[in-house]
């Protein structure tokens, strides 16, 4: 039987779970996929972090150049983080000949041109399933699954921390803060919760599907982020009277006009299959032009969730050494012939608040009437207090742009009877 | 560039889909998978169809052993179906070094063990994807995205034709007769619909997905089979004021006292990601060891989804000529450790019509107590009609298991003061 090593670099959560669940599934490879992976070697600098977990002493490297060196260590496995230390250590273990394995969705999203050129000079594989949506097999959709298709459309709920938060602000009508605090407390959101809560952690996922969706690079930089931190809601249960469920998307277009590439708070209807992935679930939406609509739902992070799509990385690494992957085409940049949109097209949820008294609607509808803004809906709620001299009202409209939407809500600002409160863009 | 000859057998529904997404997209795949995939050759008893396709007169064979003689044909696409000569085809083809997809679901669960020992011998590769769920990549999934993981259960809506009848049952309140005729006038059902309603169709991919799942043969006849003519609208109606909903489930389970595989009507809670998958559509949902709970959910049949699949397939078998899969490892029946549990494990929902006077439930429940059976939920019902001397009485079960429950239903209908008029299995 043929028999691998393993290096794991980073012994936290993911990697954690990385360790236990090779050494746990030894004998289960053996028997069901006819290889034996050994992990050689682990590279932690908390040693007393790897040696709880069970990393035999002479198992502990002391420094990268120890790892690449030895000869038993066929894959390396990365689970350190973020674009320091974890880079130079994938090419150093590149430039030794070591097929990778990582599950660093901010490396690949900004360097994957510099490391599958690495692996390419050496013959080595690089795979980083992981470093999207946890244990779901979206990489490998996109590779092996759906490559038959001209994707067009790609919706995914593909970050847990706001996802969590958006749901628990749905379930029990809390406002963002407290819903922050309460993820804090329990672990699903950090001290620091911007990578999470400002969308971050989404764009460089969407950026790494994106990509290879479209067959061209979509760089961080041409993804347009908006947070969560401004959901109000008030915004999410008004949606909800109307059919609509808040939810953080990832969306990726590729239309006739251009690829948009844009994570922002989104209503989508409420009988959408991305309207019922609660808490910290995720989920990929695909449109493809043979294949349709089809969705994959699971884990995004969490220990062993993410250590499965790891795993199972290094094991379609160690059953397929004659095969490697290059999908990114190591460019840093765009096709040139790639053009991205700006100013996108969608329908708009837009709560005013507005003076309560006759012509006033009038004039506001003129106002979008003007802007070229076609409206589906409009709905006058009762004041919020006894003392407000203004009332809620609640527009949704057809499909229109983001430029159009942009001048109609200042002109309805400075005409000094309505104020624009919130702009949620819907999808369909 | 690389270039590959595809035949296609049969230009039917799948087959014609197949054609239609080579022809159109080969300029896509040039550009984006680096190979130019040609359609040399295509098969069908009936010429006038594959002309009217845009088939080109020359391309149209007139013979198997024309089609496996052409050496400019790599790849062999099979969308003709069933076990006559789509076997004799297949086996041809493999005989010359053909690589062959397929769609065929009967086949592949009845003969691969045959197919894949003719691949190996011949070093070609044998593909599938297609032959479970249309489009959904659940065969790639369990080979190449969650192969690290035990997977301990498998729950599946494979088969649209059933999830449509029931959808309409459950929307409109139809009986299943109606249902039926409305799937057939559709052309969502056959005119025969004994493969679908009765559940081979299901009982065929179940078979396929949980032998690749739990990594032995799961045959065909250890599947135990119900299909939905006997589910009643009032059952369904019942079920969803307790917050179930009512499916027809594939389901695999791997336990350590032996393998389950069985396809029946099933109540799920309304909230379960499964509930939601209306009409024709398909999920698979499983549960990893590692992964925990992931769903893939799309379209299970039609045209150009299933093409989707079959050409993924073509494409990957196209750039990846060194790699074969042989993932059945050859047996046509379980591996000799392999235990099948037929006596199994559920929770259970019963409908009974019984006596309305004091004194009958405690018997009831006392049956139930008997063997074993807890109670979670009991819900007497007013008569449906006024003339009815006895009136519905609903039961759900904590998990008992089949022969308690088959014991104490010949009971209480033995007994006289009641009779069991449904027993469906509940999954949580």
């Amino acid at each position: 039987m043929k028999r691998v090593g393993v290096a794991i670099l980073g012994v936290g959560v993911v990697g954690g779970g990385t360790f236990k669940t090779l050494v746990d599934h030894r004998e289960f490879y053996q028997k069901t996929q006819n290889v034996d992976i050994v992990v050689e070697s682990v590279l932690d600098n908390n040693r007393e972090r790897a040696l709880s977990i069970g990393v035999p002493e002479e198992a502990l490297a002391s420094s990268i150049a120890e790892v690449v060196a030895n000869p038993n260590v066929d894959i390396v496995v990365e689970t350190i983080g973020g674009c320091g230390v974890a880079k130079d250590f994938i090419l150093a273990a590149l430039r030794q000949g070591k097929t990778v394995v990582t599950a660093n969705k901010e490396l690949i999203c900004k360097f994957s041109h510099e490391l599958e050129r690495e692996a390419k000079r050496n013959s080595c594989g690089l795979y980083y399933e992981a470093s999207c949506v946890g244990g779901v097999p979206i990489i490998r959709t996109l590779l092996d699954g759906v490559q038959a298709n001209h994707i067009t459309s790609m919706m995914g709920i593909i970050n847990g921390t706001t996802n969590y938060i958006l749901t628990q602000m749905a379930q029990s009508g809390a406002q963002y803060e407290d819903a922050l605090k309460e993820a804090q407390r329990l672990g699903y959101a950090e001290f620091n919760p911007t990578a999470d809560v400002d969308g971050f952690d989404a764009s460089y996922k969407l950026s790494i599907l994106s990509s290879m969706a479209f067959h061209t690079k979509v760089p961080f930089a041409k993804i347009m982020r908006e947070g969560i931190r401004e959901v109000k809601a008030t915004d999410i249960a008004y949606g909800k009277e109307l059919g609509y469920t808040l939810k953080l998307l990832a969306i990726g277009k590729n239309t006739e006009k251009g690829i948009e590439a844009r994570v922002h708070p989104t209503f989508i209807p409420s009988t959408h299959p991305l309207a019922s992935v609660n808490d910290s679930y995720n989920a990929v939406f695909l449109t493809g032009d043979a294949v349709e609509d089809i969705m994959l739902y699971g884990r995004g992070a969490g220990s062993l969730p993410t250590a499965s799509a790891v795993v199972s990385d290094v094991i379609f690494a160690a059953t397929h050494s004659e095969i490697k992957y290059s999908t990114f085409k190591n460019t840093a940049t765009a096709s040139p012939e790639t053009k991205f949109v700006a100013n996108f097209e969608s329908a708009y949820y837009v709560r005013l608040s507005v003076e309560d008294r006759a012509g006033v609607l009038a004039k506001i509808m003129g106002i979008f009437g003007k802007y070229g803004i076609s409206i589906v809906e409009v709905a006058q709620k009762g004041k919020e207090n006894e003392t407000d001299d203004r009332v809620p009202l609640i527009v949704i409209t057809h499909k229109s742009n983001e430029n159009a939407m942009k001048n109609a809500a200042a002109k309805i600002n400075a005409s000094g009877i309505g104020a624009v409160e919130s702009i949620v863009r819907v999808e369909k």
